[in-house]
């Protein structure tokens, strides 16, 4: 059976848009001259980092929480996530009115922790391996039966996310590609979603760092190899994608470039400098990624979504 | 002689607007519903942050060179400043097609020199005091002929400045107040200017480093009292003001709060991280002074000109 038949429509996008709009931003889309000079291309950056939770994860969070009947969210939600999404949990849990458990891995920002409690959540901290989250999330649901909500292995989410290269494209109409940076690959998923059904000329790309470069290998290899011992401070890509992204990764993803640290955080300083807007080093990925390839995106108009602006103020990776 | 005739008029101010509007940003004017739950009040941000040259000093500057006739301009400009206006005049003459001489104090930050020769400018430097400044700034006309542009205390300047408050009335249509920061006090008088004309109701505040108090000083004292050793981390507010400056805003400020650096550095933090823009420590001032006077602003439209986002990456003041 073709897994396609399986992907989120795009009725199904319209509707996530519909279900969460009421509690989300319309994010700004803004452009800056110097980075167009400096890239050779016109760039549209959706700024997601203004986004409710400082990032575009509260998307798929609302539209999963709010799918659910009043009876299967009446024990609440818990997830694992490493930050953007355990906030985007937490507080679509409280709009909902519901209770929410976030399991936290020890090395989670400071920041995200403390904004996760400000919503209300309870934080479980563990281990910080793939092995220690699982478990301890299993456990979590055994007690509370609480409903687990994956940070992108979901379909709910996963359109969710999907609406973001939605308002995107509706406000820009004519891109010739897009990018977005992929860590469990939720966010590309739902972009490369709306932009074959919106612009099915348009390319869709990925960045990704070289020290969590599952989905690059993967892509090529044509099955999913993880992530064993992922290295970046791009700390919202250390996960590896999952079955269902994976899936979407290869119908609807032309290519996966990989970008170092040091690439992320020449890309991370150009756009905070330029553009004087905060964002996280995860999402300086694409940009960096455009400004390697350079000559394949030559005077091409690329999307790029900013996934989010949540950083420690107190450790910038700046000299 | 009443000195108020010598003001700007509404009709010099919307001049200025025309003369500059084919080379400026039309900035937007953002709200933040974490800040103005933070501050018990509704707040209207103009981020000049965005703004050419990163700050509002590219509005005076160009006003200044466009109001020059041919001849005036062709030897070209020169003026000093610590920081944002040498960037805005460098990039106004390249922009009118002549030269610039900018003299900077030795401290001034290199972000802000090396834009400065970005923009074709020769920089001269000289001592960090108003004397060397003057002085060297004094013997640059005499060898060149150039035109000197006053950073504040020139009427061209001043109706320039104006012209960010004009477009932030214009789009939020009422306000109770308006408060900018006030270092040499351009963009103070012109603030006050505006908002005498449009909102004649409202009432026009400053925020100012205690370390560098001589406009809060001087207001109360109902004369000039210079400051001797200004000290504050706020480095775009360390000049004192000026006759012209003095004089608009004796008729037309309501009053000048003073805040501490550990104030400025608090609220300059706050505004990174619930909005995600990027703002210099000086345009932390006037949102300082809010949340030090909650009860004075409580339930008030305020309105609040962010004036500049050049900070050095390397140097921020955050723990």
């Amino acid at each position: 059976m073709n897994q396609a038949s399986h992907f989120p429509t795009w009725a199904d996008i319209e509707q996530a848009a519909a279900r969460i709009n009421p509690y989300i931003h319309r994010t700004p889309v803004l452009t800056s001259q110097a980075i167009n000079t400096l890239a050779g291309a016109s760039l549209y950056f959706k700024c997601e980092n203004f986004q409710k939770v400082g990032a575009f994860k509260i998307r798929g969070a609302m539209n999963a929480i709010f799918s659910m009947g009043q009876d299967e969210i009446s024990k609440g939600v818990a997830t694992h996530s490493s930050g953007n999404h355990a906030q985007a949990v937490a507080l679509g849990a409280k709009t909902r009115g519901t209770k929410a458990w976030i399991v936290m891995p020890s090395t989670a920002p400071e920041v995200k922790k403390a904004a996760v409690l400000g919503y209300g959540a309870e934080v479980i901290t563990c281990e910080p391996t793939l092995e220690a989250r699982e478990s301890t999330l299993k456990s979590v649901v055994a007690d509370t039966g609480a409903q687990f909500i994956h940070p992108f292995d979901d379909w709910r989410v996963i359109t969710g996310q999907a609406t973001a290269a939605k308002e995107l494209i509706e406000e820009v109409e004519t891109l010739d590609a897009l990018i977005a940076p992929v860590g469990g690959g939720g966010l590309l998923s739902g972009t490369a979603l709306s932009t074959h059904y919106l612009l099915p000329e348009a390319h869709v790309y990925a960045g990704e760092p070289t020290g969590a470069d599952d989905a690059a290998r993967s892509f090529q290899a044509g099955r999913i190899i993880p992530s064993t011992q992922p290295q970046t401070l791009a700390d919202g890509l250390l996960t590896s994608i999952s079955e269902k992204t994976f899936a979407v990764i290869q119908h609807h993803v032309k290519n996966i470039f990989t970008v170092s640290d040091e690439e992320i955080v020449a890309a991370m300083r150009m756009i905070w400098e330029r553009m004087k807007i905060i964002i996280e080093p995860s999402c300086a990925v694409p940009f960096a990624a455009v400004l390697q390839q350079k000559e394949q995106f030559a005077g091409q108009r690329i999307g790029i979504i900013l996934t989010g602006g949540n950083v420690d103020l107190g450790k910038l990776p700046f000299k």
